[in-house]
């Protein structure tokens, strides 16, 4: 059976959220409300949010159950109010009300291939197929999705969710509450040889992968395991799709890595950093705390000051793009005669005008 | 047992692709076509075609069993011919007559897990240990194969083939004729946070991922699910390996995405676009219909004018690459010399010549 | 049960490795040595090595129990030594003592899916829920993971190790000793479409991959079938992760590609060439051997001369960087600009000063 949505009365939507419900004279009580959307669209039976200014017109018109707004927008808003100091993240703590768990709690599932030493807390739900090998513990509640393969040794925090088809190998640890989406692979070995007369020679990776509490990791990542330490993601930390992360990097807590951003060997990302989608970072750099990288940045070098940082070009129609892209191959010479020309006019200037 | 390779006559090709055969005089009958093949390694047991004029010298010296060819090219060709307007269509028709079928039709294996709640048309095809969920819904002659995963409420439509170990999320809904390939994602979450005091609270995706009829994802591609509505791919859509599909996107119907390219959040992409291989289009732009971004461009504006647009540098030596981009750090910097020289110039020019 | 960790005498590595110990006086001899460490923190029970003079004054305060280096650095090593003439190879050697097996030998799982023809040489081993189609054949001693999917006709060489969750197409063949880790996709279906009057038909792609021996490829990379010939990674290539390689690419032996690159269709990349991270070919390129591109690099023309290559511009501050790029856009009009200044200043200067 698929599970019925949920519903709730604004009382108890304000209840759960712990805001100030401020009820609009004249305005009839909603029945129950079963989803949230964006104020333009929110009907009768939906709660809405109102946190960026764009959006003031939404508001005015809005035909939402109720909206979750800033105390002083209250009287721009026609409908009930939940009154909030920070509207957007108790938006966020309400769409968790109307989620649908992806994963249903449900015990083993009887093809799960669990090996014999398996410590399992309370609570634990493993989905089909999934495959549990030898010395591995699962934390209470954590909840392991159809097909996932979690390696010897490794261990995963009470409350985390690992969605299908995501390989753990040996030795990869996850704090509590952790979110691993579907395709991911944690502890991979990291790609590292000793090159000697054209032939490569396998360095074997004997680290391990480290995430602290909190941390999230998207559909298709991977995470590879490192070669003598470990490779290591801190507390809060928010990996979004297909982000690559190379052996013994360390991503300080709370930062967020946009998808398909690529983070080579030994680099190390400082906390509260926001690296956008398609970054590089190449290897053995260090970010420091407090720095954002924008889209299809390639870091080759360190950053030791926050700030915003950027490379690349900015986009143009191909024609002009083409004449252009001849004269960066000519830049450097351009700059040189531009000197030289300033040091004609210079000297062809020393009479006085 | 692995099925026999095909094999036609030269009028059995011609009836089922609907083309006229035109036999060389002189040139004996082939026998059984087995194969297709490029004009200079097919020999009298392939088909081949010709439609670029590059291959001028390999039409005239093939020795292809027959060519697929345009009729004003029939006399440049020394064997035996089936004629078409479109040449390289007819081929593309022609190869699926020698495809071999990648997913076997085969029922439901023993070991695929179905919640009871599930509804299966005629002749679906289910593949070892996959997992269906409740509510699912699965059209006619639909090929689900191994180790897939499909979430509860999710549709596939008729004639659809999912590759082994695909994972859909619950509430992913496709269209007729889709094709997935092994690896790929559909309907993880939006990377969605509210961010507050440097941590980051997560929005719990509520909408779903919606594709079209006819619609091709590539291999460990990714398409996460809305925040509030539904991401959506409209019909005839081709979607190459390993691009990332971000929450509320919407890609208009015929538009091809290339390898490795990264679509961020609540970017809308027109009709019939060509969006080149690792593009990355940053959140919220509007592409309009009948673009195409070339090959590693970032899109950071919107684009409301057909046509080709680009970004980046042409490649170059390291060594002088390096001093360019040295330049490149200077160019405002030059500009506003290049201007004074400039307005030097006139005024030195004063004076008639 | 998990494996204990391995521990060697230092003569028993010695000889493993066909390395000359040299014991240093007055130093005791160590207990068993279970791990490998960098010098700084290698203690009494690790070894370590020496191969870069970075690490000069680590290697003269190392307490490691030995340290792997080149006969010249003997006199500046407190402790005993492991003698090489490419002490970076042999420590890549050494790794190999220390490191767990990610995959256990284990025979044939019971829940593992085979067709009935199926040719498995001796030693073979099959993980959990792993599905083997018709006419596939499994070399000596080759260890397939968990859920790995391999689809007829496809062959794996001796030695092979397929992590789980790997998908094999049809007609898909592995040479000896390759390591394919968990999620790599290799065979789905190279991107080619027909495009006619806005729509875009199939083109079946009836070629497959072929991989040398000592391939490696990283997780959740993709290598599609060929078109009509196959898809081929010579000898010895190394793939990092999420690297995604096109219908009928050619990699020649010996060659690296780094994590996150791309190689458009048809592009033949030659021997011993590197290819850094998150590096777009695009394609029916040519590259020669012996080449290397640096990160982030977009190929969009052949290279037929052995050198490093670049493209991109360097990072900057974005203030600075939002000021430049305008002017990129300016750039063909500022060197025309400084082209007509220099005919200006050379007119006049005809006067002789």
């Amino acid at each position: 059976m698929i599970a019925k949505p949920h519903a709730y009365t604004l009382q108890a939507l304000a209840d759960r959220l712990g805001l100030e419900l401020r009820l609009r004279a004249g305005r009839p009580m909603p029945g129950p409300v079963c989803r949230l959307a964006a104020l333009a669209s929110a009907g009768a039976d939906a709660l809405s949010f109102y946190h960026n200014p764009r959006y003031c017109q939404d508001l005015r018109h809005s035909q939402a159950a109720a909206v979750i707004l800033h105390p002083r927008h209250e009287t721009d808003c026609p409908t009930h109010c939940l009154l909030s100091d920070q509207p957007y993240v108790a938006f966020a703590r309400a769409s968790q009300l109307f989620a649908r768990p992806a994963l249903q709690q449900q015990g083993i599932h009887a093809s799960a291939s669990l090996d014999t030493d398996v410590q399992l807390a309370a609570n634990v739900s493993i989905g089909a197929h999934a495959v549990i090998g030898a010395g591995v513990a699962i934390g209470e509640g954590a909840v392991i999705g159809a097909h996932v393969v979690i390696g010897e040794g490794s261990t995963i925090g009470a409350g985390c969710v690992l969605y299908p088809n995501v390989t753990l190998y040996h030795d990869v640890h996850l704090g509590e509450r952790c979110i691993v989406h579907a395709g991911a692979v944690l502890g991979a070995d990291g790609f590292g040889f000793a090159t000697s007369g054209g032939r490569h020679h396998k360095i074997a990776q004997l680290g391990g992968v480290r995430l602290g509490n909190d941390v999230e990791v998207g559909a298709s990542s991977t995470i590879d395991r490192g070669a003598l330490d470990d490779t290591v993601i801190e507390d809060g930390v928010k990996i979004d799709n297909q982000v690559q992360i190379a052996h013994n990097v360390r991503i300080g807590a709370h930062s967020v890595i946009c998808g398909c951003s690529a983070i080579a060997g030994s680099s190390v990302i400082g906390k509260n950093c926001t690296i956008a989608g398609a970054v590089g970072v190449i290897n053995h750099i260090t970010i420091c705390d407090g720095v954002t990288v924008t889209a299809m940045s390639l870091v080759s070098q360190n950053i030791d000051k926050p700030g915003i940082y950027s490379s690349g070009t900015g986009l143009d129609v191909s024609g002009n793009w083409r004449r252009n892209i001849v004269r960066f191959r000519q830049l450097d010479d351009m700059a040189r005669r531009l000197t030289r020309l300033e040091h004609q006019a210079v000297s062809g200037q020393e009479d006085p005008e």
